[in-house]
């Protein structure tokens, strides 16, 4: 029998590119997408890569053509830091999601993972949030992939393709975009300057990159059905957070907690239960949060030098 | 100051053909598009008429950009009797309206009303049916309606332009298809046969199609945003409908109630508040319920001689 043939989107992205080699350790023949002309340099050697715009929909429908994949690994999305939570991109999104997965199943897909993520779910509904907690997104992008879940449950169960749709909430790791949290304060850090973070009270649940994506692998190589937190179990407050990349760093005297506002109406605690991903993925993270933000501090410090 | 110009989608349809003349009539030059080669014969003149597949992604952008609306009333979906409820193809035309959408705002569209159903509610909610009422679809088409709405409602935020959202419940009139319920009892008392239905215990809200049509336009030409219920507001059974087809037919020997199993599960009512139509909207129906249901025993009579 043939290796079982994976097609990954968003390829070249924080996740996806990760993706690629537990992929292809798992025993797939994996088949990568992305907007570059050529794979992302850490690539693993094998990986078939496929320059396409998903958002250009005869363009995916000869890709997904083409590529006649078993599997799916559906990470694309817009993702412009700050921007997405409200953006309109969003709704192209959805609309390039339901018809990739159509396309996918009528190429003869069986299996499909979805990226989804915590901001489907009331945010304040009790912590921690399960697959089967309420949903109501506050942002357009949770809206936005909550509809797209909607749609693309239904359509998964009507072409036959078993889907899984992995809930992402907080994550980190080197190569993040640097205005994002966590990456902009490991690159002030390693750069030796001042890191100003808010009060920093917030507790939330934080992964690592690496083990996002191999979580991901986990599930679609599964037979886990509907709504997967990907996430740690763990609330830990982002103060916690900027004081071990701190101490990381050997720089305590840098970070400057408080010097930015609060956001207003931020919620106190973001976390997940992840019982479905330990026990029925039987997945379990590589990384503490310790080691894991200390070797982000050192892959700045590598950036930087 | 030149006239608004309005696409209408489906304009072949059931709704969709009967919505020419009243936009029409209220100022509008008006652009119809449907999948046939020319408009249906009853479409008044000075209509426009696009043939286009609005499934496919570049022809409909190629379509938004040359007619290039004000405004947009959005009628086609997949709407093939009975199979609809449960169709695959629903989740490409969630794909296709979003698509829609943001090529009318990319094109100048300020204005947009859409069709969306009486399934998006929770059936089992009490009635009658406020634009506030709980949302839960039993159905997929319901669920692809809501999911559609979710996402139509920011885009239309964000890129600028008003958007309504026109929630049919059940409708009749000349032309339906007759596997339909309605038509197929119009149809058989019509043709001097026998019309087995249920017992027809079951309530429902029924508009004629001219007004349903009428409607969508006036919301379209007045500035109600958000959902708007499209109904008469009054619960019949459907027993009662059929009795006034017979009446209307001289033929009620031919009725044969309860000769169909009841659907299991089938909702025993589900009517509409209708005082953002009637109220914001300004909307009043031109049709009875008796002389809509005799004009169609009418029309069904002329088609078969």
């Amino acid at each position: 029998m043939s290796a079982p043939r994976v097609l990954v989107t968003g390829a070249s992205g924080f996740v996806g590119r990760r993706a690629l080699a537990p992929l292809a350790a798992s025993g797939f023949e994996v088949h990568a997408v992305g907007r570059g002309a050529s794979a992302p340099a850490e690539t693993p050697e094998g990986v078939r890569w496929h320059r396409a715009d998903l958002l250009d929909a005869a363009a995916r429908a000869r890709l997904l053509s083409r590529v006649g994949a078993s599997h799916l690994l559906h990470l694309a999305w817009y993702a412009e830091p700050g921007a997405f939570w409200a953006a309109r991109e969003n709704a192209a999104w959805v609309a390039a999601t339901i018809g990739l997965l159509d396309e996918f199943a009528a190429a003869g897909g069986r299996r499909a993972t979805l990226a989804g993520t915590c901001a489907e779910y009331d945010w304040s509904a009790p912590q921690p949030l399960a697959e089967d907690s309420p949903l109501a997104p506050a942002t357009y992008y949770g809206a936005c992939k909550d509809a797209t879940r909607r749609v693309a449950e239904g359509l998964a169960q009507l072409a036959g393709v078993s889907l899984a749709w992995g809930r992402i909430f907080f994550l980190y790791g080197p190569r993040e975009d640097e205005r994002r949290l966590v990456a902009s304060v490991a690159r002030a850090l390693a750069a030796g300057e001042r890191a100003p973070t808010s009060t920093g009270l917030q507790r939330r649940d934080f992964l690592h990159v690496d083990d996002v994506a191999a979580a991901f692998a986990a599930i679609l190589a599964s037979k886990a059905e509907g709504p997967v937190n990907v996430a740690s179990g763990e609330a830990v407050t982002v103060r916690s957070i900027a004081e071990l990349l701190a101490g990381a760093a050997g720089r305590p005297e840098l970070l400057d907690l408080g010097a930015l506002p609060d956001r207003p109406g931020d919620p106190r605690e973001i976390v997940a239960d992840i019982a479905r991903l330990r026990d029925e993925v039987g997945f379990a993270p590589a990384w503490t949060l310790q080691d894991g933000l200390a070797a982000t501090v050192d892959w700045w410090r590598s950036e930087l030098r």
